[in-house]
């Protein structure tokens, strides 16, 4: 047997792609994955300058995409500069990047409890071990006692859609930067709001903190770029410069030259709107489908923004086999307990995303489901 | 202070990234980097079938590029299938998955002396111990005793142009195999051949071993695609597959789409057959300019292929303080240290980058390095 790490035990195939590969079968109507609605996507149109874009180029990424992001972080309420921003190569990459920053064997993570799936799966491949935090999110840390780094979503959140109030965002920064915890905010959700709610960065009401944030363009322009950005604080953000050469030298320009064009294009805005206001019909009809056929022993709350519900069951049923007996109808969904650092803390539930089925496919979907709960 | 990996001392700058940046200036004679020249990339197509790229795709890569890779391989005398192919952003990537599947703190690592100091830069930071091989390739490596892995790069060697034969090939592989170590074969270059020679894949030799190969479109299509592939043993390949999902869920599709457009397109072979002919002529135009230029105390190999010139100087140059004295020239090259695991093997060396800077401009850089020499 040759040898491999450790830190490879701890690595666990991620329910995410099981699901991402099992819903691109033609017949499938997929509730799970993250997959936004393909009608939404901007077209892919090579910029002017794409010849310029083909040889290698800044670790750091193009320096007009990092202005642009800058821009928009300061018109959200981050106070930022573009010497501080860095693109990735999506989101999923950024915490990558922030497990190799802060993650020895052992270090003391903070995370929700449920949280996203693919994040705890990087921090427990780097060795982690999880705090997992209140709902409240009170913490009680201390500079001689606390987590090297907070991982929070604090908008829209996933999976269960929470969107944190003005409050809960300054007292968490200020717990972080009273007791030095590096606060590392994920972003991916903020342009897909359907109610008025606050957005404004947790991490921008930190005064000296060491934090990072990042913002996908998977969910508002479209995935297959492979296009994200991180945007640090100084003292942090020449080592993530370093971690990010090492990873992947540069992202790709073509891309990054794509996305230039789209935050620059005249019809930004509307192309924005379109897409809010096409997700927030999904998510209604949606919620009027779960209502009808799913019963009253279902619990949930209709989300203010983001890709998906969160839905908790009766004691008595068991995700996983609701699961099993889903896929032999073609039915997929994505059980609750992955969620969880600490799965004893889970409660039989299960996500289901919104954005990606038809409305009339949604309604079968659920009608299915609400056949297996009741059976 | 916040809390950062212990590993983030051992991350160190690369040499390469500054001389990236330093290189993008107007001014500067870059032999520098290994930057393709931009007359050789192709040109940016979109396909037709783009739309459909925009969605989440497979963390494995689009199967009709790993078919192609896979048909490219086995002509190339690798016997592997399209499931054993997992497309990369980049090559530096597969460096970074190589490290993650085999290095913990104290983990023993071959490498050639010297080698690319990016894949030093990533080991080191995972914690590797280096075992520098001896130039004859030879190693008593047993199943108790031996490295986790051995990287090696046997097709024009980056920094020394040095391509293996056949017969080294054969043992080296064999050796690996016998002591159960991962032969870990990095080739960027295999298409750069500028000569007749050995290209056959080292670990084509191994028969039940466990292996990666890697390979890049970086140096034959265009960098800022950031596209490579990998292709492993069997009983790796599931492991890399989730470090790759887990680092950035899958690479670019619009990118891949560009690569299968060419891969499949008529005049391949013409494109193939114009860069190499074009590299060689810079490659003899600049060694005709070395041998002008650096007179007799600058000894050097013109390389079979490849993108480098590898210069041993005498003992009492210092390529730090040369290349101090070439920049304030605006002239550009990598001194030898940083590709030596091991700082003690080094000898002054310098490496030279011929397919980027202009016949033209390559003479008169390479001038003003013979004026300092002589200095």
């Amino acid at each position: 047997m040759p040898l491999l790490t450790q830190r490879l035990r701890d690595l666990r195939p991620s329910p995410v792609r099981a699901m991402l590969e099992a819903s691109q079968k033609p017949d499938v109507i997929s509730f799970a994955g993250g997959l936004p609605a393909p009608d939404t996507f901007v077209s892919p149109v090579l910029p002017p300058n794409s010849e310029a874009a083909l040889q290698y180029g800044p670790s750091e990424g193009e320096p007009e995409l990092r202005r642009l992001i800058a821009a928009e972080l300061q018109a959200a309420g981050l106070d930022c500069a573009a010497d501080q921003v860095l693109i990735l190569s999506g989101s999923q990459q950024g915490i990558d990047l922030a497990a190799k920053l802060t993650i020895d064997a052992g270090t003391r993570i903070a995370i929700e409890s449920p949280t996203y799936l693919a994040a705890l799966q990087v921090f427990r491949f780097f060795g982690a071990r999880f705090e997992s935090l209140d709902p409240s999110l009170s913490v009680s840390w201390t500079r001689a006692d606390h987590p090297a780094m907070a991982y929070v979503i604090p908008t829209f959140q996933n999976p269960t859609g929470r969107c944190w109030t003005a409050d809960e965002r300054e007292s968490f920064a200020c717990a972080c930067e009273d007791a030095d915890v590096i606060l590392f905010e994920d972003d991916p959700y903020r342009d897909l709001a359907y109610e008025p709610c606050q957005r404004r960065p947790a991490v921008s009401w930190m005064k000296n903190g060491s934090w990072i944030y990042q913002g996908s363009f998977s969910k508002t322009l479209a995935p297959g770029l492979r296009l994200g950005f991180m945007v640090a604080s100084r003292d942090l953000f020449p080592h993530l410069l370093l971690l990010k050469q090492a990873a992947d030298l540069h992202s790709n320009r073509l891309s990054q030259h794509m996305v230039i064009h789209q935050l620059t294009s005249q019809d930004r805005d509307a192309r924005r709107d379109f897409l809010v206001s096409a997700y927030r019909e999904k998510r209604d009809a949606f919620d009027a489908s779960m209502r009808q056929h799913l019963g009253n022993a279902v619990e949930w709350k209709r989300p203010p923004g983001g890709l998906f519900f969160w839905l908790t069951l009766p004691e008595h049923i068991d995700p996983d086999a609701l699961l099993a007996e889903a896929i032999k109808r073609n039915v997929l969904f994505t059980p609750g307990r992955p969620f969880y650092a600490d799965e004893s803390l889970a409660v039989p539930s299960m996500r289901l995303n919104f954005s990606h089925a038809s409305k009339d496919a949604a309604d079968r979907g659920l009608a299915i489901l609400g056949d297996l709960l009741r059976a």
